[in-house]
């Protein structure tokens, strides 16, 4: 296995669109201006999905435009339509992102349309991007559960992520979307997907609801991903439980990597640094117990 | 591997030592009755260490006496001297706990003397045990680093175990006291602990100070290990690094259980009213993300 891991960066965008206060355009640009010095290397930055569903990205275009670009850096936008991934392509994104869910209740509810519908319609984004040389990457949320159907059958991740590679996905990102499941579970859906996809394709993104992220990623690190999905300061709830937390702190993730003897590039100081500045101009608590730990020794 | 896991519940004695406010007798009472009716089996109720050093435990004498025992709940007490351990098995302790450290410098710094020299001194305890038939568990702090030594070798923890065992111990609980290890840490302590112990005779006891507790529980659980110690609500900050987590919160580890197959007894929805309830007492937050989840949905 490699010793090679690669974090993204998700607070930008799957955080911010998820916490109660809507960022300013250059407070939004500052926090993805200070990513982009911490070493790493992918950082969702935005969405062109309808401010109407989403206000906290109405303005990712701006936030594309007026970030000051690293080089060493892919930018990525999530894309939910054609006219959404012509955008972000325009507002010079690097990568752009489509989304399923692994729940005919969930994708029912949301898009109003199965989920192999739901993946079919992305088409139009993979063909263009494949002749813009835009890469994209697939999102899977409720791989372990849905909020409407319950627990969800390996089957159907398994059924979703050929589809999305069929599609034209460089990448599978697999979402513990209300961040239900635990080691074992994860340990499980891993026996059953790495014999079948090139487990190099696969991320993991948790949510750390009822505090088992961290040790979700440990169990998908022994099975030999080393693609995580991570938000600064644990940027974004949970909408499924008020005042939960949400995502897995990149913080914490780097603490576990650095003692692990796993490359991944990121500095955990520069990146505490850019999590505190967030939390002070959010006005919110840092979720990450690393930083916490850090900035009260 | 078993399936069974036991959970020893350490709120009551290292969770209250360790928070700020001290907790009133019927409080303390009222505690550990709420938690010896969610089918905890193990709880750790009090310390006869010195009430100058830790003025929370000033009552233990008065708490042992105080509670309503349920005789399936095994009570025990932190016994630093042969003083103490008599105090305790008065005041009606099912089983009392020895401590030492995995580090010279923690051990001359503490208690002024060597890690052999500590526990040779709780000789006394362990014959006096052995006549009274009451079980002796030890406490090995600083697994895996030590704040004055840093890292901790190997060696030492295995050294420590052995004399633990050797004056009678029928366990050894290994502790991260400052929380700064992590899965990979726990994975190769074990890989070393595993051929030379026999597992059942060994416990974990993890800190959240880093957020990495229940991974390293997960480890553990990987490597065999069917004992850990967990403090409900999260119970106890942090010493070493101020405003920074505690223990592991047991609420956490039940739901990790829970979905994994493992079976442990405890009612995790008694375990969240317990603990919401000493938090109210306390006026503090709960530091358990599935009492969060589960009190905010």
């Amino acid at each position: 296995m490699s010793d090679q891991v690669r974090i993204v960066e998700v607070g930008p965008r799957d955080g911010l669109q998820n916490e109660k206060s809507i960022l300013e355009l250059r407070d939004k640009i500052a926090l993805v201006n200070a990513l982009s010095k911490t070493g790493l290397r992918d950082i969702e930055t935005g969405s062109f999905v309808s401010p109407k569903w989403v206000p906290q990205m109405a303005n990712s275009g701006e936030a594309f435009k007026g970030i000051t670009k690293n080089p060493s850096v892919r930018y990525s936008a999530l894309t939910p339509n054609l006219k959404g991934y012509e955008l972000a392509r325009d507002a010079g994104a690097d990568e752009v992102a489509i989304f399923a869910a692994a729940s005919e209740g969930f994708s029912q509810k949301n898009i109003n349309c199965s989920i192999s519908e739901s993946i079919e319609r992305f088409k139009g984004i993979t063909e263009q991007a494949k002749r813009d040389q835009i890469p994209v990457r697939g999102y899977l949320s409720c791989i372990f559960a849905c909020p409407y159907d319950g627990a969800t059958p390996i089957e159907v991740v398994i059924d979703a992520c050929e589809k999305l590679f069929e599609i034209g996905c460089y990448e599978v990102s697999l979402g513990d979307t209300t961040g239900v499941g635990t080691a074992y579970e994860t340990k499980t859906l891993m026996q059953h997907l790495t014999p079948r996809f090139d487990t190099a394709r696969l991320a993991l993104h948790f949510h750390d609801t009822y505090g088992q992220a961290l040790a979700n990623v440990y169990a998908g690190l022994e099975a030999g991903v080393r693609n995580f999905d991570a938000s600064v300061a644990g940027l974004g709830g949970c909408p499924y439980a008020k005042g939960a937390s949400g995502n897995l702190a990149t913080e914490d993730l780097v603490y576990l990597l650095d003692r692990s003897g796993l490359q991944h590039g990121v500095d955990l100081e520069a990146l505490i640094d850019a999590g505190n500045e967030i939390c002070t101009t959010l006005g919110r608590r840092n979720l990450s117990a690393v930083a916490r730990a850090r900035s009260s020794s």
